[in-house]
Parts: structure tokens; sequence; C-alpha cells
């Protein structure tokens, strides 16, 4: 044998093993079931793309992504996120797509940033957005699917905080600075949380801001109160700067369908300081943020109504929201709120050489009934060592067939965890099996 | 605005529009569930790996891949199967896995591939793996399993041909030519359904091969009969070859074992002529086809104990099979074979300004009962306006709640394809869609 070869990933990449796998699928399969409960429409794109599709302006972001030439000489990347191709889709198949065309995407994204704790350079999107519709429920309906899918995954206590792209330009335009260094704007006060008032206010004017400007910027973003309060107040504020004013009346009309929406009202909230810094949002921006326990941002989103138009020529309204599965993940194990399982198996069929004909009859009627059954593979040994091994891999039943339960026509159901063990008649094993997972589950839940 | 990028997707790639997408992931979804059904447990690896794990031997198969120098001067690759990625993780992970180690895999893969019809540079593989058993029940397992999942996609007519790598290798050696040339061998008999026996019969002859060998090797790979009538026939044939004999002996467990596990018979048939060509194989090797309709190979398999070897330095037993999951929606979608349906939603919320948030109450119960109820956003368009696009999207039902039905605490259920339409109360609008959807599902699958 030649010398072999040394496994490794590459860094910032991660092989999910089984243990952590059946988690992950199981917050997917929910997120996805929440997305197409709400009719959003599956879509899958490819995974690399001509690097004219994924940056845009010249050079924009390139830093941040895998590209090379291909053997044709088409200098081509992997996706660096789902909303530029679900752009280029809108574009390519406009006449194909019935308008609003709602879709989701569930699917992996590619950044050549430096990997750090809890940041990959692989990981997962759950993205669903809705296309050709300008409407504030269409704004609406994306924090309401969004609310949806984090309460099914026991993120029920995560807020989405609500903002709006040319509110964020009106304080710009107070500060006093041109459009194109707005943004240096959005990131002072993307701070404030970290450095409170006085830092921000000392940012700002190392940003050239003057002293009442940034003052009266921060009054607006540091104001508490109801969502009413705070848009009254703001109204006031920017009633003299158009984008301000507009921005103010769309965030009246959003609140306004999302609470018709019937989204919980501890769910959802104006944040007049949230600075959420991508580029091509035009209108409302949102982030779910979970405070207790304090994991910060899971989820984002917000209305980008010029994307498409960079591949069309003319501009399609869009709005949309992108979970961020990794970190979601982190804190449903942290804080254990969904029941693990280590193995996807719900029992395992164990027999000895003499009754397997009759094990693999009796799995496959099983499996006919739904229930997951894995036919122990290990001939040669015994029933206690086939036990071991499904107790290691975690399965929480066995189903015996040993050659005095084949010749009683009974069949012995093991909870591996609590070592109890009863025969039952081989005609009523699928009920008491399907019983014992629900009773199972339900102790779960309940923990 | 500039000028717009054109929106193009590379040669080769494809975009899955929902139309297309829906089904796909219903036959994923079925793969998936199978795959659990037999206690396989859900793995996933990175898309990109060093280029040392993917090519094995110097260069081998380089030209069929994705690869490139990352920033930090890797060269790096896409991964082009789901086995290679498998040795590697059981090779880094070994004390963290319990053995014997059942691993699905549902993921794309790439190639660098010329594309030609029905055939990509990015498609998905679906592999069921058992890593760390040399038992003939695992081979079987595989078998089992591969039939399972095409019985429950509606390919119940496909046939698993079984052969066995050192079975090929023993007609190498009749041939009389060295190891490392006896590809060309199998090569030439892979020809033998396109070209007859006088092809392959000319061709062994050009490659070297003798008169008299050439016709021995034809009598084998052309024998017909039951599995046992073909088994003895090689083996009399095989008897003084000493991997011949091994690999008879082997297929006659596999077969009794396969039997034993209850994969129905007209599923699987021994195939001396298989030459499934895979270098890293090396005990049987399987190949589910489809004769009627005439599609050819939907998925194969095969025992690789030696690809983990190349990793840690000893040799790990595997075995396993990977369905190619493009072929099979070719031809699912050719013939019809599951109950398609264009959109994920089962119903249309459909309503007036006036009911909208009633309409939303409503929604949110139809989903917590399980049904998919899209919520039309088009606020200012009439009732017509909202069933028309309802329609347009496929979606088969749309529930009703204008001003007059809230009134009168009723809600109408309108069949789409149909244009039946009733009032129901509202307290009972759940069940009876929930009715109507299985109705539904019944005069599909019934077509």
């Amino acid at each position: 044998m030649s010398s072999p070869r040394k496994p490794q990933v590459l860094k910032g990449f991660r092989d999910y093993l089984p243990e952590h796998m059946v988690l992950r699928q199981q917050v997917l399969n929910i997120i996805r079931s929440v997305f197409e409960k709400h009719g959003f429409e599956p879509l899958d794109t490819p995974a690399l793309e001509y690097m004219e599709i994924l940056t845009g302006k010249a050079g924009e972001n390139e830093k941040l992504m895998y590209h090379f030439r291909d053997q044709g000489d088409r200098e081509i990347g992997l996706r660096y996120d789902l909303t530029v191709p679900l752009a280029r889709v809108v574009a390519m198949h406009q006449n194909d797509l019935v308008m609003p065309f709602k879709r989701y995407h569930v699917a992996p994204v590619w950044r050549a940033e430096k990997p750090q704790r809890g940041r990959f350079r692989e990981f997962w999107q759950c993205d669903a957005d809705i296309v050709g519709s300008n409407a504030p429920l269409a704004d609406a309906e994306a924090v309401n699917v969004l609310t949806d899918a984090l309460q099914q995954i026991g993120l029920g206590r995560a807020v989405v905080h609500i903002n709006h792209r040319r509110l964020l330009e009106a304080l710009a335009t107070i500060a006093g600075v041109p459009a194109d260094q707005a943004p240096t704007i959005y990131r002072s006060i993307d701070k404030l949380d970290k450095i409170g008032r006085d830092g921000v206010l000392a940012d700002l004017q190392r940003n050239g801001v003057s002293d009442d400007s940034a003052n009266e910027i921060l009054d607006i973003v540091t104001m508490t109160g109801t969502n009413d309060e705070l848009l009254d107040f703001a109204a006031g504020k920017l009633a003299s700067i158009p984008q301000g004013a507009q921005a103010v009346q769309e965030l009246r009309d959003l609140v306004d369908n999302i609470e018709r929406l019937g989204v919980p009202k501890n769910m959802y909230m104006i944040d007049l300081a949230l600075a959420r810094g991508i580029d091509y949002y035009t209108g409302p921006v949102y982030e779910a943020q979970v405070e207790e326990p304090k994991v910060g941002s899971v989820a984002g989103g917000g209305r980008y109504d010029g994307l498409v138009g960079t591949f069309l020529g003319r501009d399609v309204p869009a709005t949309g929201i992108s979970l961020g599965i990794e970190r979601i993940l982190e804190v449903i194990q942290e804080f254990d709120l969904l029941p693990a399982r280590k193995s996807v198996a719900d029992a395992m069929m164990v027999y000895v050489e003499e009754t397997l004909a009759d094990a693999a009859a009796l799995a496959r009627e099983l499996r006919d009934e739904g229930i997951r059954v894995d036919q122990s593979i290990m001939t040669n040994k015994g029933i206690g060592s086939q036990l071991k091994y499904a107790d290691r891999r975690g399965i929480p039943f066995a189903v015996i067939l040993g050659a005095d339960e084949l010749a009683r026509g009974e069949v012995s159901i093991k909870n591996l965890a609590t070592g109890e063990q009863r025969e039952v008649p081989r005609a009523v094993v699928t009920q008491e099996l399907d019983m014992l997972l629900k009773d199972q589950l339900t102790a779960v839940e309940g923990e």
C-alpha cells in the first residue's frame, strides 16, 4: 500500500457527523416546512456562477469570494449569498415566473473570510423572498414568515428589529455628509450598543459631523417608546427631509400590516438605531435578535427594489429574509431548545442467524408503517453485542426476535435507555412501538 | 442606472424553478426517508476539499475536477463524488464513529466534463454506505435499501444487476492480459449490449486476446439462466482461477442474503457481463437498470475495501450504493411515475381589504393543522384577480373570505381545477380542506 494521504478538512470548513446532522436536518426541515406553509415555492440555483453575476460593480466583494478561471477560461466563483442568484433568476426567467414570485432557498454559500468562532467559510442560509410586489403587505409577510420560523424552532423569544434604509439616509443628510459617505454614519450608529451614546458622538465628530447634528442624530436613534411613539417622534424630527418622511410613513404601513397578519406583538419592534449595512437595501430592513440568552442577530432582511434591475435594466421590487442557520444551531444546542436525538433510527432489529428472514420481514412491515428500523448486520454477534451496538448509536428501542420469541409468535421490545423490556404478540408490535415512540417524544418535549 | 449585467448560467449548470423543484424535492425526500427507515444516519461534508484528498494517486481524475489555488495558496477542488469524502471522514473520525457506520449523504457534486443531454456539471447524488463490515449481509442490505428506494419513487420495475470485481479480474486472467491492462477487457465486455458478441470478440482480439480466450470469456458473459445456474456455470469455468472461485462463492452468499432480506425476486439478478469501471471496487458491484422504458442505469454501487486505507494506512471494509437523481427525475417526469404538483401550496387565502386580519388568523389556524396556505399579498386586487393568480401558480384550492362570508361566519372553498365552490361554516374549514386535499391526492394517484 502506498503511503496514505493525510485526512484533513480545509480551515473554516466542517464535517457534520450524524450526531450534529440529526438536529441540523430537523431545524432545516422545520424552516423549510414553515416557508412552504406560507406558500413560498422552492428554488435551487448552481453553486457556481459567472463572476460578473456575483460581483456587480467592478471588484465589489471580490475578496470575499472563492473564484477562479475554469477550463474554458471563464472567470467563475462560488455563490456568496442566495439573493444575487435570485435576482439573476428573476431577470432570466421573467416570463416563466408568476408574479408576485414567492420563493425560498435553503442552501450553502461560501465566503473566503478569515474563520472565527462560529463563523465558517461554508455555511447554510435559509432565505424566503417575495419578488414583484411593492405592497407593504409583502414586507409584513416577510416578517410574518420569519417570526413563524423562529417560533417553530424554539426561538419565540427573538425580536425582529425594524428600521428603514431611507430613514438612515435622512440621518446622513442631517449629518451633512455626501451620499457616498453615508455608510460611515451607519457604521457609527451601529456601534451604539457597544460604545454607548458618548462613544458614537465622538465617532461621528471624528467623521466631521458637527456637534449639533451629531446630537440630533443621537436623539433620534436613542429614543425609546412604543412603535407609535417612536414613529411619531421620528416624523417630527424628519418632517423636512423627504426620504425621512417617506420612511416613517412606510414604517407605519408596515407595522400596521404586521399587526393585521397577527404576528405576536412581543416579536417585533421599531428600532431607529438598526443600521443594517448591506448596500442593496432600499426600504424597510429587519434583524431578528435574541437578547435572552444574549446571542445577537440570528436573521435579517429587507427590501431591495434595485437588485433585479442590475440584470434587467428595469427595477423589479423585492423583499425578503434570511435565517443564518449556524448561529441558530449553536443557540438551540446551548439551550436545549429542541429535543435532540443522536440517531435517526427509532429501533434496531435484533435477531439470531436462524431468524434473519423473519426479522427482515418484520422490519419491512414496521418501515411500511413509517417506523425507522435499522436491521443489525452483525450476523455473527450475539443478541447482547447487537443491543450494545444499538445503544452506542443512541437508538432508543430494540425489537428482539430470537428463536424462542419466533417459536412463541412473540417479539421483545426493549427500551435501551431504561433497560425496560417486554414481550408482545408479533401482531401488535407496530402499535406498541408506535405508542412507545410517541410517549418518548412527549417525555422529551416535557422535560 | 449603469448598464445591466447579462443574466446567464454557466454551460452545464441549471436553475431549478419551482415547477421542477417541487418534484425534485419530493423524490429527494422519499429517498432520504427510505435511507433513514433503514437506519442510515445523515452526514454532510464540505463542498471544497484539498486536491490531495480528491485525487488519490497523482493526477488521477484531475481533469474531471473543478480545482484552483485559494487565497492561502492551497490547491483545492470541488468534490466530484460523495464516496471519497466518506472515506476521509472515516479516517479522520474513526474513534468517534460507531462501527459498523451506516451513513447516507444526499448532496451535489461537480464534474468539469463536457455537458451532454442529461449530463450536467453539477448534479446530485444520493448515497448510502456501510463502513466497517465485511459481512455479505452488509452488501445485501445495500441492495435492499436500493431496491426499496427505487420502489418508493415509482421505479419498482428496475432490476439490480450484480457482478463481482474479482470475477472480472478472473476474465482478464483468462484473457492473459497483465493486471494493469485489465480495464481494457472490462471496457470491451461493457459494450456487449451495444455491439453484440461478434463486436466484443473483434474488440478483444484487437486488444491482443487469443481467439480461444476471447470465446471463453464470451461464453461466460453471454450465458443466460437463473442466478443459481449462472453461478454454477461460472464456478465450473473459473474453478482453477482463485479470485474467480472466490468471487462466485461471495456472490452465492450475497444472493442468499438478499433473498433472506426479502428483496423482491424480480428486482435483482446475477449479470456476469456487468463491467462497472470504477477503480476502487474490490467485491460485489451492482447497477440498477430500467429496461422498460429503456433508460439504462439509474443507480450503482459496490464494495470498496481499500479506499479508507488510502487515508488510514490500514483497510476498513466498506460497501454502498449511489442513486443518480438526474436520470431518475427524467424518467419519473417522462413516464408520470409520481403525482406531480406545480406548487407546494395547498390553498390560497383570498380576501378583501376589510377581512385581511380575519383571513390572516384563519391562515394561521390552517397552517397549525399542517395545511400550506399562501395568503395573497395582492391587496389592491379583487377576488377574481387573486383567484386567477392562485390558478396560474397551480395551487389546487382557494379559501375565500369576503366581507359577506365573514358576516355569515362562513368561508368558501373553491377547487381551482374544476371551478367547484361551496360555502362551509368557518369552524369546519380545516376538516373540509383536509378531506378535499386527501381526495385530490387519491384521485391523482389513481389516474
